[in-house]
Order: structure tokens, then C-alpha cells, then sequence
């Protein structure tokens, strides 16, 4: 019974820690035993059993199966979660500087002692890209994988273009919404993006990275001019990190600047602080990974995963296999069409324009289905014309009833198209 | 030793079987025992040592450890799968007509015989989603998952809308590139959408899905007239698979049919054969996959990630994990910037403007940097202009020197982007 609990040491209670802490609250046979804070009198969103302001209580305590590592930064994580590895604890870690300068140490000092180190929350926050490539995507050889990987510069270059403000004007807006640090050099500067960078080379290509070897140029001499021009040849300026393999040879080339992308590729649609990540191999092509960045509660989504996977594997809880199998379910209740609520397109051939639109609105009126636009396309000579409705959300029933009744005043409906 | 190979039996040696025997040829602790195929006398791409027609050779031989079924329908597959279940193999299956119809029958013998049932290429082909929705996102309660998931359709709409033609036009285009079968139906009348969703909604919600109760619609009756008025209220034609809960209800809303959306919305910019998607949850937020949908390669690389998966599982490989340890690695070879080549976007100040094409022009030449556009935005009063450059693919070193060259004629680079 005791051996079916998993017991969880946190080091770190801001964003991230706290939205872990309350994503576990669900999973009742996992356990946060002790959090290791800086500061263990600040006020905070969330209660624990236990807080310490001494990070190796965690490394050091004999129940703790699993350090969750979500402080940042390489002192004293560094030496803290090395010392947890010893003592036999798997790591759950959010840290990308921590990885990307020893993450070889680290692994290495983990297969030693047999445990497990994941890291999903450390690269493009909640959107899952270790996991699939070390899983589903196994088989591959991979060529190149390059992404938006900071929110920060995402958000401030997207301002910039959509509200023609400096980069100065946007950083500042950046700051006073929460989404820049009073510092902001770790993100503008381009270092949040190559830790990013390297740690996605090393899972693809697996090999070591060394960072110093890696061109770095941040986007603070973007001008709003750069932006206006690019856009006068279709392109948009993205920050983004890029490890492809140099053709033909056993050489790889990773870098980290602002690039021109075509307002074509679906890279250019990326906007505010959503990440992307892009990957091509073989046999699978190009596949790209959307979601939000950073925030508490997508990285704590990732966080969350790994500790599952732990869990599983582990055999603390039920979910023995990674992909587990699938228990016996209940029947789902499924909606019928008529229950459901949409915005409309509707197509009508209208045999007498002239009247239709005005039967159109009636008919409409009393099926409680309100109009958000009427486009009637030009009369012709024999008094046609095409009339397009589109609709507010309206019930499907109402829509069906709708229907029926202009097919009795003869009015045509050529198609119906349902809005998201 | 001989327990460390995994052997494996594969029924339909069709794009994605040929695709799945190329691929699983680098790893040498797999070895493909048998292949079931309608006829052993057509002529292949691949050569196996043993061939045969009946599936029953594969279901029942006690040295196969996974079946792997790529052969699709339901007759003979489910007898032949039930068979090797019984049979205490694990399955690994492309098949989303047999899984949305029989999925819950199948799981259950799975459970019941303790094996692996794995199916990450019935959905979406190459594109991870059902691996990360159970491992990386499995602390999640998901609200919605819609999607693109049949390439045939999209290819078709995307045609219409780029190429103005009709839909039989389109439909005759996609046959004769092979993205249509003969008998179009169970694309374009949306069959493969449904099964596709009814398989995401399954493991999304964790109910049981009866696919009598989908509302299912296809593209035939999209003209070229409503995607041109689509266009002019800002929206794009998509046939898309919906799952989603209904709003502070136990019941699920699951459909298939075309929608508008949004021009502005990423899931507009999936064009082509191209299949998403998009999930919400809580903690993860919003997140968008893409990739191929359909392929030999593609579909071949999810196929053998869940084959690689259960040699995970059932230890035949070295790679005990689902996120397997790091082994050792070696030091990355890392290109030199000066070493890389790119084109360039290059902002220049020009104090007089006058002489200043001609002097770029040269010394561009001079280092071996082609032009690809040149733009001169008016010259001022004071004889000052800004002149933008974007050159062809061109080496570092070279725009580096060009860049120094630049300075000594006192010509100002205010800003130099890689293009990519």
C-alpha cells in the first residue's frame, strides 16, 4: 500500500512549481512530500505539508522517489539535483541552462545510478517534443529541427509589426504585462533560445553540443523599418533557433538569430508567445509542434507528463506500460446534430430576389436565428440572384426548421456550411 | 541472444508494409519473420524470405512476437488480429476503420491476454498524437480535439480555392496523382474522417464511441461559388473532424463536416495533403500538430515507433524506457556561422545615395554574392537614402568581407538578417 504512493520532493514554488502542485492535487496516488523555496515566509497560491528553504532536505530525504526541479538556473540546481541522482531519485527538471551547459554530466551520473532524467517542460513549455521524439518518432533519421522556441521576443516582434510600435516601446509592454523580466537580456538576447536549440540538437542528433560553438544574435537591432521592408518582399522577422545537419557531411550547424521567413510558410503564422517547433526526417517529412511556450499551467502540463512517465515506469501507479492500455470505458453520451449550436453559412439561389430577403429575414425571426451578415450578389436579368446568409450561433434544430420553411416559399438553399 | 531479436509478422505489403520493411531495415535486433499478402505473386519493392496468403500463418506461429497489420478493412483483419491476441502477440495497426468499429472488442482481448495493442499511424499518419495524448499530455482533461485528418479532402478544397476549379475537376486531379482512390467515397464522404475522430475522441474522453451517433457530411456538394463567398467574409472551406464536450455536461459533440474558418486562425494555413491536430486542455492550453497525413514514409515512421515502442516494453532492445537513458555521446561537429551559407537581407543607410548602387553592386560581385532584389526607397532631400538588398545564397565569410568592404566606402549596413 505504502509502495503505491510516489513521493515527490519540489525545488521551487513560482509559476511553474505551483501550477504543478495543483495539476497533482488529481492523482491521488502521487505525493508532494517536502517543496524547497527561497523564500519560505512569501505568501503563496498553493499549500504544501511541508517547506524548507534548504533545496538538499529534497536530495537528501530517503522517502522522495522524485525531485521536480522547476527553480531555474545553475547554482545551486546543479549541485542539488547531482546529489539527488546519487541518492537514487529520478528528476523531473524544467531546466533548460542547467541542461544545455551539463546536461552530459548529468546523464551520465544518472545511468549510473540507474534512475531516469526527463525534461519536457525544459523546451517549448507545453508542447510535447522530447517525449514524441524519443518515442513515437524513434525511427527516424532527422535533418534539421528549427522553432520559435522564446515567447518574449515572439510577442515583442509580432507587436511591433501588428502595432508598428519600436522594439523599445514593445519591451516595455512586454515587462509591464509579465511577459519580459526587469533583465531582459536572457530573452532578447538570444540565450533562452539556444539552451532551447541545444537541447533539441543533442535529442535529434545525439551528440554533444557545445554552446560556445553556437552564433548567438538576439532581435534588439530589429527595426520597425526591418520589419516594414521585409514585408514589402513577404517576409516577416522571427528569432528562431536552427540545428540541421551541413549535407553530406558528419557536421552540424546550429545557430540562433533572426531570420527572414516567407509570409507563405506556416512558421510566418506563429504569433504573439506561441513556440513552434519544426522537424524533418526520415521516413516521417515535416512535421511542426504548436502550443504556448511558458506559463504555469502549460509547463506544468509537461512537468506533470514526465512525472506520470516516471510513475509508470516505475510501476508506482496502475499505468504500467507507456502506452497504457486502454481500461474498459463507459459509453460515451454523444450530442445529436440538432442539439448543437453553430454560426452558419447559407448558400441561396434566390428565383425572385427581389422579395427573398425580405422572407429570408421573417422566416429567420421566428426560428430565433439572428443574422450576422446578408450578402445578396448582384439580380440578373431574369430577376435571380445568389443571397448569402451568415448567422449568429443559433440551435441546428432552428437551422433545420429554418430550411424547411424556405423550401415551402420555394426559396433554393445550395449549400449550408457550418462556422467554428 | 536469440531472445534479444524481436520478430515480427507483417500482413499487406502495400505502400505503407513496403514503407515499414525499408525502414525497420537499420535496426538489427528486429527481423521481419513472414508477410501475408492478397497476392505473393505481384511483383515488389521490398524482398522478404517467407511470403504467404493467408494471415493465419502470421496470427498463429509461435515465434512472431508482434503482428504488425497494415492491410486495412475489417474482413479478414479482425479475426486475424483477435486470433494473434489470443495468441499472445502484440499488435501494432494502421487500421482506423477496424479500431473506430471494433476498438473496444480488440483492447479488451488485449487486456484479457495481457498484450500491447499500439496504433499511432491510424490517425493523422505521421504525425505523433496518439503517443504524446497518452504519455507527455496525460495529466490533462481535454475539453476539445478537432482536426484535418484526411489528405484527399484537403488536397481537393485546396485545389478548388487556388486553381478555381470545380470539385469533380479536383476529385479527377487527386485520382490520377494517386491521392484519390477509384472509388473516392470513403474520403470525400467524410467515412475517414469519422473513424480518425471517433479514434481521437476515444482516447481523448475515455468513452466508448458509437459511430452511429456521428453527424457526418462530405465535400461533394462544396461548389467553387462558396469558397469564392467564403473567401469574401474572411473565411476558408475545411472538412474537419470535431470532438468536444459539451459545456458543464457529461456529453460529448462529435461530427464531420466541412466548416468555414477563420482566414486568420492557423488551421486556414493547412493546405494541401497536409493533416492537424488541435487539442485544448487544462493545464496544456491550446496545441496544434501537423504533418502528413497519409504516405508510405510517413505513416511507415508512426508504424515503427510503436514497433520500437513495445521492444521498449517488452525489453528485446537496449532501450528499457519509453525516454530511453542518454548513452554516451560523442562531441558534435559544429559548423562555423563563416562557414554557413544563406541568403541575406541587408538594410543599408545611404548618405549618398547617388553613387551608392553601384559601389554595393561591385563589391557584391567582387565576393562572390549574387543579388537577388534591390530596392532604393526614394532619396531625400539631402541626397540620403535607404536601400534594402536581398542577395542570393551566399557564404558567410563572404557577406562578412563585403560587409568590411562596405565600411571603408562608408557605406552604412544598419541591419544584415538571414533569410530562410
Amino acid at each position: 500500500m505504502e509502495k503505491s504512493i510516489l513521493k515527490i520532493g519540489i525545488i521551487g514554488l513560482g509559476t511553474v512549481g505551483t501550477g504543478v502542485v495543483k495539476t497533482l492535487k488529481k492523482f491521488n496516488n502521487i505525493k508532494i512530500l517536502k517543496a524547497a523555496v527561497k523564500n519560505i515566509n512569501k505568501k503563496r497560491d498553493v499549500s504544501l505539508d511541508y517547506i524548507t528553504d534548504d533545496p538538499y532536505e529534497i536530495a537528501n530525504d530517503p522517502e522522495i522517489n522524485v525531485v521536480v526541479e522547476v527553480a531555474g538556473g545553475v547554482d545551486p540546481c546543479l549541485d542539488v539535483l547531482k546529489t539527488a541522482i546519487k541518492n537514487k531519485k529520478h528528476i523531473v527538471t524544467a531546466n533548460k541552462e542547467l541542461l544545455a551547459k551539463f546536461g552530459d554530466e548529468i546523464f551520465n551520473l544518472a545511468n549510473e545510478n540507474n534512475v531516469t532524467v526527463l525534461y519536457e517542460a525544459a523546451v517549448a513549455g507545453g508542447i510535447p517534443i522530447i517525449g514524441p521524439i524519443k518515442t513515437t518518432l524513434r525511427g527516424n533519421e532527422f535533418d534539421k529541427v528549427v522553432g520559435i522556441l522564446n515567447g518574449t521576443t515572439n510577442y515583442i516582434l509580432t507587436k511591433m509589426e501588428t502595432d508598428n510600435l519600436s522594439y523599445a516601446d514593445c519591451l516595455k509592454q512586454a515587462q509591464e504585462l509579465g511577459y519580459a523580466e526587469t533583465d531582459p537580456t536572457n530573452d532578447v538576447e538570444g540565450f533562452d533560445t539556444m539552451f532551447k536549440t541545444a537541447i533539441l540538437a543533442n535529442i535529434v542528433f545525439h551528440k554533444k553540443i557545445d554552446l560556445s560553438k553556437i552564433y548567438r544574435e538576439g532581435i534588439t537591432k530589429i527595426s520597425i523599418d526591418d520589419i516594414k521592408c521585409a514585408k514589402e518582399f513577404g517576409y516577416k522577422i522571427k528569432l528562431m533557433g536552427i540545428a540541421k545537419k551541413v549535407q553530406n557531411k558528419d557536421v552540424l550547424d546550429i545557430r540562433v538569430h533572426p531570420v527572414l521567413v516567407s509570409e507563405k510558410s506556416m512558421v510566418s503564422g506563429i504569433n504573439n508567445a506561441t513556440n513552434t517547433v519544426l522537424l524533418e526526417g526520415f521516413p516521417v517529412g515535416e512535421i511542426m509542434f504548436t502550443g504556448p511556450g511558458a506559463g504555469e499551467a502549460p509547463t506544468a502540463s509537461s512537468v506533470v507528463g514526465d512525472i506520470l512517465a516516471i510513475a509508470s515506469e516505475i510501476s508506482y501507479t496502475d499505468t504500467v506500460l507507456p502506452y497504457s492500455r486502454v481500461k474498459p470505458q463507459d459509453n460515451a453520451i454523444q450530442q445529436d446534430i440538432l442539439e448543437t449550436k453553430n454560426s452558419y453559412y447559407i448558400a441561396i439561389n434566390a428565383q425572385n430576389a427581389r422579395g427573398t430577403i425580405g422572407t429570408i429575414g421573417t422566416i429567420c425571426a421566428k426560428n430565433n436565428i439572428n443574422l450576422q451578415s446578408i450578402i445578396q450578389k448582384g439580380i440578373k436579368e431574369d430577376n435571380t440572384a445568389q443571397i448569402i446568409v451568415i448567422t449568429e450561433t443559433s440551435l441546428e434544430a432552428d437551422i433545420q426548421n429554418a430550411l424547411s420553411e424556405f423550401k415551402n416559399q420555394n426559396i433554393e438553399v445550395t449549400n449550408l456550411i457550418r462556422v467554428i
